[in-house]
């Protein structure tokens, strides 16, 4: 509406033509607030699965046992309808699964005793992807997590961060994923994955407040390690660690929502945990 | 701002006047707006935990064993860091869990082909908990849905049902929450405790196209139940059931998202599964 139609009209005019501005403004605001009401329909967005399912390849610690399902009936019953059900037995660290701060740290928090909100947020993938295909010991350093910050922001606090090594892809080959299908503890010397470094941890933890970590390999220490420094650094805080991450790949840089639910195991250092990715 | 007022205003005024209105309203309006997009933190709303912990207590099927934990480790290492871990053993259906379809139906979706948008929504909860103390042997009826309409509306499509026993706040007093506590095929006709009627099962699947169900006993069939004719007709449409709910007393008849994730178990007809509401 022009100034000079503004002036060629009667003031009447103007008042009505005013006050319908003022009524179509409130309208197209409104709208868009209805919509945001209305449109709550959950989830919004594409819903990735981020969980191996468990099964016999399921990869677990060297020093651990395998999953075991036990089948307990499955066909039709004297009574006439079908019936199907299992046993099953599993080490609490295994498959996509969260490490509890207490794996690696006592008095910290058991499996059940991790608040929930702490496992639901904003999510943020680091793909280190490249180093890693180079250097199967390579540790994620800060500056790898500052070149992320550089072309995507600050990470924001209470974030869930996630790192891309790429070993995701190997899954569930021993050989390629972790440097060995030896068992036993002999084993545990030939073990080759990338993983966080201690001071990245750390620095994730003070600067930037994450509420949890993630990444597709088996462990968030790298595999060369002895002394798991990175889930000391981590578990002394009470952040926990999600292992064994699937399909990291179909995750952009930002601009997900990250829902991860373990099993609730009462005391459990950890367990079995089903992880998902909203896109925004 | 009177008609009063404005008539002993200079014209000038007036337009200044009407123009501060009209920036005063879009500020407000921009306003909710701009909070609508800044107040993305997730999760928005209060969690509430639908889920009761794994241990020696978890309430199993008569046929079925316990809960089994077996520490694997616990205390300061050789190396010098703390170490704690442990294995497990449990049936699929046991504690807060998920019912696959294929539990009762042959070639319907086992726990790891549940789409995980089943299992998340907008949750409905009714409350049946009167009728059903005074008869452990009580089945929800359609009324009881029905009911539920007349006070808070249709039960809108892609809802997850949750029915309000009241027999959760008897967990985990076998005797009190089924019945019996007694083990074997033989207690099985000593269990009483309330289900959803098969008639009301259907009505739900084909009148409300609901995604999943759940509620604070044991079985979705009553205790008496011989043929399992709810599950039957809830899994031959691939709606999953949550049985053993916590805190379904914490929840309001609407207003909530619920997220249901299972260990996702290869083939499993079922399994622990973490229940969440969070309060819209």
């Amino acid at each position: 509406m022009s100034r000079l139609y503004l002036k060629k009209t009667p003031r009447r005019l103007n008042y009505v033509a005013r006050q319908m501005r003022t009524f179509m403004l409130t309208l197209v605001l409104s709208s868009f607030l209805s919509f945001s009401v209305v449109a709550q329909d959950f989830p919004e967005g594409k819903v990735i699965d981020l969980t191996h399912s468990y099964d016999e390849e399921t990869i677990y610690w060297p020093t651990a046992g395998d999953f075991e399902l036990a089948n307990v009936a499955a066909g039709v019953t004297e009574e006439g309808y079908y019936y199907y059900a299992n046993r099953f037995s599993a080490a609490e660290h295994g498959g996509t699964h969260i490490d509890a701060p207490r794996h690696f740290f006592e008095g910290a928090n058991t499996v059940d005793q991790i608040p929930l909100e702490q496992l639901m947020g904003h999510g943020v993938l680091v793909d280190v992807s490249e180093k890693c295909s180079k250097d199967p010991d390579y540790q994620i350093e800060i500056d790898d997590l500052l070149k992320w910050e550089e072309e995507f922001g600050t990470i924001p606090v209470d974030s869930i961060v996630f790192l891309k090594t790429g070993y995701g892809k190997h899954w569930p080959d021993r050989v390629r994923y972790m440097g060995t299908d030896e068992r036993g503890s002999g084993a545990l010397q030939k073990l080759h994955f990338p993983g966080l470094h201690p001071d990245a941890a750390r620095w994730l933890v003070e600067e930037r407040k994450m509420k949890a970590v993630g990444l597709d390999t088996p462990s968030i220490d790298y595999g060369q390690s002895t002394l798991f420094e990175t889930h000391v650094a981590l578990f002394e805080k009470n952040v926990p660690a999600l292992e064994n991450l699937a399909h990291l790949d179909q995750l952009p840089a930002k601009g997900f929502t990250v829902i991860a639910l373990p099993m609730k195991i009462k005391g459990g250092s950890g367990g079995p945990t089903r992880v998902i990715a909203i896109l925004e």
